[in-house]
């Protein structure tokens, strides 16, 4: 089955709830358009996150991250977008995005977001989200 | 349009002030003069803040350190100067501003200037900046 | 005697328990099996902790690795799994496992999950292993 | 004037044919697809060349690198493509393509080609390129 | 369909047969056992060739370096034999093997292989090999 | 007018008091004399601070790590005296002193002095310092 | 006078006690034996203390490094009886030595253990160490 | 006597000129403007001779690159005419200039330019420079 | 069977005698003892060669360079006695010896020496060696 | 008895003449005087040579290097005397020194001068030299 762009990302059961663990995901690949002129923008993006029940599907991920290469997205923007995304489907207890995006005008921008529960505000947990490992 | 020196930095509606995120910009590109001698002084100037309700707008902050090309410029007061002016455009909840010159005398000089709301003192937002995503 | 995978941790008496003092293992020879796919995966285990009663015998950790080798895992699981085997033998006072996978998908996946005596979860200390330096 | 990709690579006189000089661009923004399962590809494109008559304009080289990224391309084909279509715009002494792929099933693939004239295959010179500078 | 390990390499048409070019496969990902001990070693391979007229087909390499993960194979010999089996396949016009294994002994030990057409002893191009892309 | 070594270190009136900044002097040129052999020392100093009323001026901080090339200095002893005599020409909020001094004996030696107003002992500061930019 | 391994470390008064700073030694050359194997061990030792009366003696340090050289010593009680002897000879108000073993079974160990005074358990001032600077 | 931006390059006599020795210039310290756009351009030159019977003077070489300061430059053309200016003054056997521009439109570009004696092109030695030692 | 110092280097058979290709040992961990003053030495030994009809046993290299460990010896006599030792035992077509030792007096040495048979002087080959791989 | 600064160079004998094998010197503590303006200058030497007859001593290299901290000196033309001092003494096959000086005026420079017995200019062997190891 082929594999295709996709903003619904998957989670899967965290196997070990009792325990506060990190997860860390490293993603060079990212690539989108500037709203502004349309030119692609490339980013390399770090996800790591404190599971609370659910974990994010990998190939999922995968293929959410791929789902912006069409899309015009300000720096600032998508990596709130992609934090309130991750947290939405898996509750994570933390999780932080960084978005670490190649120099424009002769200077690189770096965007940093983090969420915490019961620290920052809240995101409710979908419920409308396949459980599964792909 | 071409593009020109200005001390005017633009500011546009930061997407998500109701969260704390972080902004970084690694801007290798600065030049000044020496106020003493004249002579042409290089440094690398790191930016990193919280926005509050505003965020810089990229090209204008091009721009904004372009215009201290021709001026003279002492290390410690450049930087301190770089902090004010971007805390009252943006009002800022945080805003840092590392200044990194290169060796002069044998001695690489580095200068590192922090604002946070409430904590360190007081610099009025202006009201007299424009607010749009150029 | 030839040298086997074995899930057999050994212990030895910690010479100095007197005193909180860290042990760090760097380990970058890992490799299991994908339990979706059954394709090898790779990474590179760092494992510090904070002996109590006892320490953890080099040569049996050696083999305890090994014997992973052609077993499937899952990267969260695993992680924890390493966690709870070692913390189960030592009693450590403190103990950090970080898996450090390769890239699958375009993507790099690291887990760290950490034990502390009295804040973590109980790991009941096994009464069923050898004590010796072998 | 929006700028948008495309395969029309521009050359300016070069300004010094007198000598043979080489110029180097190093180019981390470059993205395609896999012919076979339609997933986008990342690679950084190093380029250097030893020009005769002829110089690239860096923009419209920045449009070229663009113009494949909705286009199916094998690692060995397209390094080979941009070599052939950078030395039939500039008719250049020497050229090399680096093309450095992110790693996919674990392994990296780094593509190297070279033309020089009268050592490798001929390349005829185009004659229906602008020749400005942009 | 299910990936398993492998000795057949796959090839497919080198697609710029005319030019002389380098094809470089970074392949930290290879373990062997020790044909002494049992025990497992560990390696880095790197490939580099000029391909003539096949190339080697990227997922059959992958199961071709998995294939060496439960067979003994002593450093020199197995580096000799993949430098072997590749240029059979490919009828490369020059071949280099790299395989840099972890420390033994207090001793890390890397093995270098190079095949040239008419300068190293020949190997016979093999005529039973699959031609595709897969 | 000739530059000479010195120990009379000058000051400037800080543009910025109202705020706590950091100033960073990277100084790799350092060398004073072994007080037990007679044989030449080399160390990079690092020094940071956050100024309160004065700043040092950076020629005078040149010449007076120069006036230490001729004398027998203590590891130990040099970077307190260093800390101790920028303190009283400063009365620097905070001041920290790095001297990394190369291998003797096989043992490469760092020490790092630090000073805090109102936190570590009390240093006075001179009212004989002369106030102006070189 | 010639220079031989020996346990005898040697101290000088601290020029500096009113103060808190900081002594660090990277010390690359230090081996000893496995006292199981009898085969050497490599470590580079870092140690880093703040003195309270007295400073270590450098060239006592060499030496006494140098007389592990034929002893045999475990990884963890050899890098606890340093840190004991250090502090024994010097009363350091904070002391901690980091032991950095080299690869053995493919797996490389570090230990570090740290002293406090009043907070770690106590180790008497000896009363019987030369004072003097070699 | 202040120092000023000068295209006059100082010279002094080779103090060995029996003999071929190689000078570098690693100056971090470039800037001028994008013939184009006005907007100022960045880079980091290196400069590398074995002088005949000249030298180049250091500080004049500083005012030398300080002069491109408020000029217009081509990449390609800039590299060249500082490799032909520094050639005219000393007569060097052998020169390279290296050019090493920041990122603009996502691409770094490198001019690197080299004259040898009686190999390239001829370049004649100017009569008319002073010969001195600043 | 305990394992000691010995400077009785095994060989084995060559697998591949028929090709030329490299064998590299990074060996860290090494020691001997200064000539004049007893002190320890320590280096970092490279050794690459090509084999002819033999190659080197691993373990009997780890138990060779051991036996200098209670030796007086020269940096460059060592250096030339392990590359004869190793040529008389192998008959290598080439080999190369590194030895890369730590800072005495303020300075690091490294030397290598080479042998290449036909070109270097002769170094006829034992006939008295066990061959066998351990 | 002291250690003094001393322009005499001693040698030995060259334990293996009938090779030739190089030895490296990374000699990071030089320091001599500008010559114009009296100011300290650091530079990092590197020598590497061919032995013939003679080795040069190591510990009279140190206070050679050391005789030059109170003296004036070029940069092209000190690095061309130790070169020369060093044939002289030795007679080497060939023998480079590579001096690396700390940035004056924004700009690093590295002088890098070679001799080789028979291809460069002459430089007669001193008979007036102690042969000794100290």
């Amino acid at each position: 089955m082929a594999l295709t762009p996709s903003k619904d990302l998957l989670r899967f059961d965290n196997p070990n709830p009792e325990r506060d663990y990190e997860i860390f995901f490293d993603c060079p690949e990212f690539t989108c358009l500037c709203p502004l002129t349309g030119q692609p923008d490339f980013a390399k993006i770090e996800i790591r996150y404190v599971p609370d029940r659910y974990c994010v599907e990998l190939k999922s991920l995968k293929q959410y991250l791929w789902s912006f290469r069409d899309e015009g997205a300000f720096h600032e923007k998508v990596t709130n977008q992609i934090l309130h995304d991750l947290v939405a489907v898996t509750g994570a207890r933390k999780l932080e995005v960084i978005a670490d995006f190649l120099v424009r005008g002769g200077i690189r921008t770096v965007v940093t977001a983090r969420h915490e529960k019961g620290v920052t505000a809240d995101i409710p947990l979908r419920d409308d989200v396949d459980v599964r490992r792909a």
